[in-house]
């Protein structure tokens, strides 16, 4: 079978080119959902796939489809449902040029590849562009993919408003040619599409430790949630002498150390533990803190040793309670298992990067992503790329233009395997 | 000499009537500088005053002073400046009807008592009713003892505004008979009082524990605070695995935990170390904190031991910084020495309390109050009176009135001896 490659100097150009729309002062991109920047990016990227010849389409939450190799009326019985590589063009305020960008202009590249050759495919091939993906002010991220995959309902969209200017989402998406009340159109089924394969920056040093270029993933992490709340009691910081105290900032303290210290006990990269939201009541500096809340995360490809750890931690806060004679509430708010990404697809993803590197690595990513809700209704894999320091969501993120070169090569040659391979 | 008696149920008349000012609907005290409830408390006390037959003098900052026994012009060379009885009539946001009050009510009983019973006096006498003493939204505490003793200058109090409604504090001044621009005409000088005496709630345990009504005061805390500010490194909170965290979060819980217990190893109720303010960012539920700010406060009465807490604390941050791999900036932003209280006078006032307990109790005042400025231009000295369970600022304040009206003996005969012992 011919090898094809695609063309780094044109991968390079078309990053550089993206990232213009949202680049501020600092040299951050700031592309949410419904400015100006994410208006601009996404007539870039329709101008772009209008030039490859692809048949685009904008669904009811924005997301934008780019077809090649359409089945016409007569073929239409035999031809297979279309190839999908995907990914997001949002970013997170002040965020990098690679994480997300990078998956759709690869996509793009193996549709010019696969255009320029004419390679003859029995399946369709699109890429997808997916509506706000990252964190952003409306409080939904991978709202894209959640819509396609009906996990995501019109009232919650209606409702959803920002938190930085109270636009209604209702408006922003339909800036970006979008319509919440025809959400219903925009679901897909099982068997819409042959596979999803989305590429994505690693945002962890695995691959930069190993100077390898690619990895797959075999699957993305289970996330699990908790609200914490200590209540102790207020009282004067002055007059209230160190033994009656119940000093809900303390007990806190101490549950903060106590996760890290049982996460710690693991040893593992793919299991870690965060408190990234913390509050005190009143927050004064003369007065013993009421109140601590807090929310504590977990990350965890594996159920068994989540429930392990959550009990653990049970363990824990029940002396901190009886030592410091206050109550702990909980409350768990996420308890999302970790998805298993498609072996198949995976085999030969390690196939062709093997062509590029010696070692085949396989992660769990430690990120969600758009692939987590595509698993619903297709096959579903991811390529990671090497992140120079394991850097993202910020100006530092990188990714060396060789390494996003080889992911090119494995995603465009993967693509024509599973032409072959898959029904 | 003859022995005379207060009134406990005039007392507690006052108390009553003064705490209907301000008085929400879950019952407790909402009577902050300028506000209605504050003008009609003032009203209150002036018509108390003046029933008194006293000469009531509203100074440039508010402060209410209502002076009786004032040398007539021919008297003036041989009588004796006033002997002073004050505290405030302020309340913090939902507090108590004792705190401030009962010390105000308290110099006005004895001053009835002088009143009825022509108790032959060298000096004149005086209520002091102080401005804004407590915490309050124009971030001035102790207001009124501050500017009467020019701890407090023009321009700090021009611009001060509400962080609540961003009222100007010359705005609210000028509501309760005040005029900022005349500041200087409020300041006291040495020999302008013989004595300045405050009653107040104790505010902690010390003498409820005892079951005793009434301690003196040795002397009032230093407080010490300072800022602490930890630069860790923010991350993606899934993809940075644990060992290669810079968690802000983490280290400060471990500063504030290590204050804790330095402080705790001393087991003294007159050493008590706090963090009431505490923040983090960016406070997100999938970052791991870059950045910790809070404050630590320490009080306690001597300066040495002082200095030994803030360097064991220090050690205990170099060791944190190395362990996390990370930076704790230190900024002091008070340094306030403890003020010792007038010995003559407590010799006195512990003389009279002697009278109705057995035990002599003197204590350490670990809150601020008006008679830590005052020790600048007069013999200064507090009476605490016994705050069941300790409490204070808040709507479970209380002390009985059995114990009040043992601090009004007190205070009635401690002035009728001061005015034969001071000159």
């Amino acid at each position: 079978m011919e090898k094809y490659v695609v063309s780094a100097d044109r991968i390079q150009q078309m990053i550089t080119e993206l990232s213009q729309y949202g680049k501020n002062k600092d040299g951050g991109i700031d592309r949410s959902i419904g400015s100006k920047e994410d208006m601009q990016a996404r007539e870039w990227l329709i101008v772009q796939c209008e030039k490859l010849g692809a048949k685009v389409r904008i669904d009811s939450i924005a997301n934008i489809w780019a077809e090649i190799n359409t089945a016409s009326l007569e073929e239409k019985k035999n031809h297979r449902k279309p190839l999908t590589i995907g990914s997001h063009h949002d970013a997170v305020a002040n965020g990098g040029k690679y994480d997300g960008a990078m998956g759709v202009i690869l996509g793009l590249e193996v549709m010019r590849v696969i255009q320029e050759n004419n390679i003859p495919l029995r399946h369709a091939y699109q890429v997808a562009m997916f509506t706000a993906e990252e964190p952003n002010p409306f409080n939904i991220s991978t709202m894209g993919s959640r819509s396609v995959t009906g996990k995501i309902t019109q009232e919650q969209l209606h409702q959803a408003e920002s938190y930085v200017n109270h636009q209604k989402l209702e408006e922003a998406i339909q800036k970006v040619g979008g319509n919440i009340n025809e959400l219903e159109h925009c679901q897909l089924k099982k068997g819409d599409m042959s596979c999803f394969i989305e590429c994505h920056i690693e945002q962890g040093k695995n691959l930069d430790r190993k100077q390898l270029s690619v990895a797959t993933v075999k699957a993305i992490t289970g996330i699990y949630r908790e609200i914490l709340t200590v209540h102790g009691e207020a009282n004067h910081a002055g007059t209230t002498i160190m033994q009656d105290r119940k000093d809900a900032l303390l007990a806190a303290s101490e549950v903060a150390l106590a996760v890290e210290k049982i996460i710690r006990s693991y040893e593992r990269n793919d299991i870690v533990g965060t408190v990234g939201k913390f509050d005190i009541l009143p927050n004064s500096v003369n007065i013993i803190p009421e109140t601590a809340q807090f929310v504590m995360e977990i990350r965890i490809p594996q159920e068994d040793i989540k429930n392990e750890i959550v009990s653990r931690i049970a363990a824990e806060l029940h002396k901190i309670e009886k030592a410091r004679n206050l109550t702990i509430e909980r409350e768990i708010f996420l308890d999302q298992s970790a998805v298993q990404m498609n072996e198949e697809i995976q085999k030969v993803l390690l196939q062709e990067s093997a062509q590029y590197q010696k070692e085949e690595v396989q992660l769990v990513s430690m990120a969600g992503h758009d692939a987590v809700h595509m698993t619903d209704i297709t096959k579903t894999a991811m390529l990671f790329v090497r992140s120079i320091n394991g850097k993202s969501h910020c100006l530092e993120e990188y990714s060396r233009i060789e390494d996003i070169e080889v992911a090119g090569n494995v995603l465009l040659n993967t693509i024509i395997q599973l032409d072959q391979l898959l029904d």
